[in-house]
């Protein structure tokens, strides 16, 4: 949480932190100002004091909604500095950092963090060095990093905004079976748009993205819709261009953002419409199975990665290769069991086999839990992931529920 | 342009460039990419050869789709790697980019570019310059970078991207003046929504969310509707929660994207609804006529800041105060005159009255007009910007055309 970021600071000996960039899609500063429209910021938190947050004049009354207390750039006048830095951008702005530390008294080590634009900030930050031999800078991998641990555990007001795009999520969700089942079906099993013409997943996609639109939440990262094959490759997004047939695979992976780089969801759903081939249903059958004992099996402040071993234990028993028994698995169960989401799509808690030790299911963490099955060669892959939080009490609650089906009847449409 | 990489290169001294991060919204990788689903690539081009894409097993069908030569991070086990650095995942990842480069035969100066987290970048980039010391790390400040010059000319099918970008952008910008001038008007010319109830400015924007997703474009930074006082402050986006009222100034700019990073389009009017009131009527009288001015005097090859001169005299003339005669304006003209539009929404060519002379009006480059005046203790603010391309043939032509109307007469009321 927020709270513990002076005692993180203080566990990696940080004096202050850095945070550089925008307000908005930056995880970092996001979770630090709540976004608003504020560019090229840079936050300033010094121990056990509040942090600042520096930003161009134009930008003020944006920046005055993070509730932080805002300084300007404007009160280290660029001209002068520029001047000081015989006209070199990267060595003024280490100037202007090397006067704002200095005024605010820090010194020693200082961590640095933002999602930014990396060469001019390497260079500035070479100057930096140079010109304030007293500050040593800090870059933590961002897997390890200070940030990912405050961000690990959440409050119940950040749970509230998570909930919500899971709300929102269902509801597209629901939104896409319901227009997919609503289909008439033409020759080779080809389901048909509203105008009676082959129905392209490219629509489909269209159909989701708007109705993300309607409710505010943002594809940020994209999401997966995926047929066949390419539903047996985890990460492909799905050919616009194919058509959408019955008794293929759908492997439907949609992880919404509040818009600005806010709180996400995470929730995958497998489908085959109208039927599944009797291979389909067998491995259905198994992630389902693997799922359901998944979930019996989340206990309060376990480590993570039981989950990665136990999902490996069930798959390896019905023959598949895993991360345990293969090193880069390219078919059967190739990934990790699940992940923390926040601010970050991805972030702690970790599952995967090599997890550090401190990857627990502890009170605040909210986590996916996510086995899925993939057998691009056999045309099919599979996956069910929901988004869970260990509430304040240890219960370990599911944010938003949806059916498990696999296969969706048609509802104009029946096995001949 | 792209082909202007290798001179580029040659011109820094640079025997190779490296690009970090996701293929989507990370300009400089979205530039050589086109994009996809692939995300913490490593893209590395040695001078006078094809760039090589490096990413992870499940994203190589994205990362293919790019069109450029890929190769998997497992060519490096990471496991391996792993127990050379200790455990230590930032020294993993330098001893990775060290055996990438020693295999391609890079040495030398290296540029680095890429939107990224800060962070383990610094440290990985750290260890690097420490094991292969052969190797000169170099970042550039990104207005005078590589990219940004690679970029400031476009290809004609880069045009086409912001054309249609624009082509999207007109049409719901008048959607939106259709929506606004159909209302009712209420009590204290509050204009009146659907239901007959107040009409809030974050209705209005919703809509606009909508109409940009279901063309397919999205307000990756948002965009600015801002009313009154808002609008008399540049960057402020605009309050929620304010009414519609008629005879008040309304910014509207709007800088749609297209989804994960690719081109902008920059645009924006100013609107009072129903009436104006003379003081605002006057100002944007003399935007208006400086915009004119401007337009007619941009001249193919002219250094851009020609124009933030003229804009300069022309408002001075009028009593304004500018950044000639003033260091940080807080009213008065208070920006300069426009930027370069791609897949960055601000790069080269740039306009400031400190821009480079190399910042000229030649073929190839997509530039804004956008001169305003901010009164934001008067309540008000204008501004009116288009974007032009310069095209091969030294034309400079409006990418998109759409009408200058300052008042917008209100379809069910009329001034008493």
């Amino acid at each position: 949480m927020k709270s513990d970021l002076d005692n993180l600071m203080r566990s990696r000996n940080f004096n202050a932190i850095l945070v550089f960039g925008n307000a908005e899609n930056n995880p970092p500063m996001t979770y630090l100002t709540g976004g608003g429209h504020v560019t090229s910021a840079t936050l300033v938190k010094k121990l056990d004091q509040d942090a600042v947050l520096f930003c161009g004049l134009m930008e003020r009354d944006e920046a005055a909604k993070s509730g932080l207390k805002v300084r300007l750039y404007d009160e280290y006048p660029w001209q002068e500095l520029l001047k000081e830095a015989n006209g070199d951008n990267s060595l003024m702005a280490a100037l202007r950092l090397r006067n704002i530390l200095t005024d605010m008294g820090i010194q020693g080590r200082v961590g640095l963090y933002g999602h930014i634009e990396l060469g001019g900030m390497f260079s500035t930050l070479g100057h930096l060095q140079k010109v304030m031999p007293s500050v040593e800078l800090v870059g933590e991998a961002r897997e390890s990093s200070l940030f990912l641990y405050a961000m690990e555990t959440k409050e119940d007001a950040e749970v509230a905004h998570i909930r919500n795009m899971g709300r929102i999520t269902i509801e597209v969700v629901g939104l896409t079976a319901q227009y997919l089942t609503s289909r008439a079906v033409g020759a080779d099993e080809v389901l048909l748009d509203e105008a009676g013409a082959p129905l392209k997943l490219g629509v489909v996609k269209g159909k989701i993205n708007l109705w993300l639109a309607e409710r505010n939440a943002v594809p940020s990262e994209g999401f997966i819709f995926s047929l066949g094959r390419d539903a047996g490759v985890p990460h492909s997004q799905g050919n616009p261009d194919d058509l959408m047939r019955l008794g293929q695979t759908i492997v439907f992976d949609i992880y919404p953002q509040e818009p600005g780089g806010g709180y996400f969801y995470d929730f995958t759903r497998t489908w085959s419409l109208g039927y599944a081939t009797p291979q389909a249903l067998k491995l259905y059958g198994q992630v389902h199975s693997c799922y359901d004992r998944l979930i019996e099996n989340l206990f309060l402040n376990a480590p993570f990665k039981d989950s990665q071993v136990l999902t490996c234990e069930i798959f390896e028993a019905d023959g598949h290769a895993t991360p345990r028994t293969h090193k880069a698995p390219m078919q059967g169960y190739i990934h990790s069991i699940g992940h923390g989401v926040g601010v970050n799509i991805h972030e702690r808690p970790w599952s995967g086999l090599t997890a550090a030790e401190d990857n627990l299911l502890k009170p605040g963490v909210v986590i996916t839990i996510e086995p899925g099955l993939y057998y691009p060669e056999q045309g099919m892959g599979f996956r069910i992931e929901d988004t869970y939080w260990v509430n304040p009490n240890g219960k370990i609650e599911l944010l938003a529920e949806y059916p498990y089906d696999f296969v969706l009847p048609m509802k104009n449409w029946k096995a001949s």
